[in-house]
């Protein structure tokens, strides 16, 4: 490219600031059209309305969380055991401040009881975060679990300190184990935010109203669907695709869905499910210590101790030509 | 752990920032080597080259852009009725200023017209964003019909806002109804840089130049892959993993890819499609209200009001030794 | 809503910040709670431990690793010809200072050297850092085939650039080809949290420690499993939702895991494989030029040239009543 094109290249950089902005004078007449259509009641928006719970600000306490959960291993700072009580000490108490604050918001936001008794909504924010942040050395061991679980269960992993540094389901567990006390608790808004992040950042959806037992291990991960009302036991593992989800939505005599029926399978202890295995339905339960081979699509139970596999697709091979 | 260990992790921990950088001394003839591996024309660089959009800017656009779709529900601010013009305001005057720039930089960048009349450009740059921001009333409207589409579609849904906040099938459409207008004005790079953040966030892959009516669900959506030429019609639902893709990639007399054409297929309204189905070809059209269950392998049309389920595949059942 | 309502709401939120905190004062207890559930041998933390690599850092220096394999695409500063020496000399002096400490750390944290012979550590992890910049011009080069790889393989490709720009594929081969030379190398942990923030922002899952030729593309690309102990010839192609995994898990004589061992299959060059295909196994050799149709599992070798496809399952398609 010729000097001529770089020069024409500076002046095209300057004019792009300094030329005439005719078309801005146009933003004003947008701008009345745009908070008009607010008003049509066809589009969403959440003006004049409560508090609400921020998403930016959950994204943060999820690092405060799991660096409560797994002191030292994230964040800038090595910590040794004679100032630990003073560091979690102070993310705790962060942690409540923060947390309180989106608690209380999203209790305000849900019953709409801001045209009642403000004050018991705040002081059950506040009951609510301690009531979660008395469940954390609990959270903390099942979490130690599933670090296990990883480890026995993948021979590519080399140390716990590598699962818990790097492997996506962990992470996707944490923010499960803590959202789903949090959904226990009754909270609304707030768990789901919780794992759509993490669904977000591992692709791993798990709904915070599942039940899981203690050494979950998800291995790879992306695409796995975990429903709200699945109840998974002990020392299960899942890969990548695996679907644990409803067969079909029931409706109410008025046609519409009914919410909260259980939906989704039942998972006994120590039952292995491998990739893209599809799970579905409230009364599917698959026994204890069975194993679902990959691609297997069930909609109904199995008894404990069953291999189940997929007879292998009639392959073709062709010589290409 | 003893005190001498403590002791002599802290000797080395200063060590480590005074010792000798023997090292350093032979960074310049690496930087030699890198930079003249940039004329060997094996490798891409962009040096010299005309100013370009940044996926940085476009990351900070998409958030403004949700932030005038959704008013109140994202941000830190609450928003009240009073205010929401000059909020409004607020948002779209910032909006166009750092829109316009980006499409600006992809209108130079595209046809290399700093060579001739770099005034055009600009003008056309911003006359463009502004066809884009006119178009905001109606995107905010095909955006409502995705939200209620959604609530209908899932029983775990407890309310819009959760919805609004939480479900990646929600931002990936907001992106893409976005991106969409963008490219159906013909500007480049943009579109796909937005549907590609979105990709990225929340795993579902919808190409910019896809049409798709209103009314569209993706539920849990990881692994969804929706192709340039697709069109889809109203009411349509799609679960996790599905791909609406291409079947073959003709090619010219020269050998090289033909790009353009239809490849992708058309789904009609009211049409579900369960998970991992895939649907490929530009000539397959799945008819109005048809249901295409889970793992189905489809690259044929259906006629409407048709239930396509795979033939179940004969599991085995074993009992474990 | 009316206004006595919103006057609530302001009191409501005033309130809620002056409120006393009779809750707060039980966060001692919890803190003790916590920090003394360390020390109970079942939960994992990090305290008194070596120097750790860090993941937020790791994130950092992928940026600029980025940067430095593509000049002048990323980042917010144009790049001319005159100046890249510049440019590229300042960046890489940056990634030696940080990713050397990285280096170190993971030196340190490995081997417990900290014990032994610190100085020795340091200068490995310089030397290390070294090694892995002079292989700059090399990684360069690969990813030239890959993004050329790209553009010949999909119709939707509109440029090289937007193919840097946005392409998920890309993003994954510049992070996983980076890190599979520093676990060539021997470095631990670093390289799989690099391949997991890919993972994590991609859908695309490669081990480091896979070995891939040049010219690989990957399109779209959530879902995709690359194991450990693949070995993957030239211009390989595969889709979506493609696991390249292992088969079983060999265990020694006492039960536990053997590490290590070739369990993921062999692509020799040329090969296409299409979305959600799985082939498992570390005998399983697909030969040269064969293509591997959607949806098939494969757990044995395929000669060259041949194709396979999966014998389409029957479908059933009803009238829906």
């Amino acid at each position: 490219m010729g000097n001529g094109t770089e020069t024409e290249l500076k002046k095209c950089t300057i004019l792009s600031s300094i030329i005439d902005n005719k078309y801005r004078a146009q933003i004003p007449e947008i701008v009345d059209r745009i908070a008009n259509s607010c008003s049509d009641k066809k589009c969403f928006d959440h003006v004049d309305a409560a508090i609400i719970p921020s998403r930016e600000s959950m994204i943060d306490i999820i690092d405060l969380i799991k660096d409560v959960l797994f002191p030292g291993y994230f964040g800038d700072q090595t910590v040794d055991r004679s100032i630990l009580p003073y560091h979690i000490g102070n993310e705790v108490t962060i942690l409540f401040e923060r947390l309180s604050k989106q608690i209380t918001d999203s209790i305000i936001h849900e019953c709409g009881r801001y045209e009642e008794n403000c004050a018991e909504c705040i002081e059950r924010g506040q009951e609510e975060t301690l009531k979660f942040l008395e469940k954390i050395p609990y959270i903390r061991s099942m979490l130690a679990s599933d670090v296990i679980a990883a480890y026995d269960g993948d021979p590519a992993a080399k140390s716990y300190d590598e699962i818990i540094f790097s492997y996506p389901g962990i992470f996707a567990m944490t923010v499960y184990r803590s959202a789903h006390e949090l959904h226990r608790q009754g909270i609304s808004i707030i768990p789901r935010i919780m794992t759509e992040h993490a669904h977000s950042l591992v692709g791993i959806d798990i709904h915070p109203g599942a039940r899981i037992g203690e050494g979950f291990f998800i291995d790879h991960g992306t695409g796995v669907v975990i429903g709200e009302t699945c109840r998974i036991g002990k020392n299960v593992r899942v890969y990548q695709g695996v679907t644990l989800g409803s067969l079909s939505f029931p409706k109410d005599e008025t046609g519409n869905l009914i919410r909260g029926e259980k939906r989704h399978p039942t998972i006994e202890d120590d039952v292995i499910v491998y990739s893209n295995a599809t799970i579905l339905g409230g009364d599917t339960v698959i026994g204890a210590r069975s194993v679902i081979g990959g691609n297997v699509w069930l909609t109904r139970s199995v008894p404990p101790d069953t291999k189940v596999v997929i007879e292998e697709p009639h392959l073709i091979f062709k010589e290409k030509h």
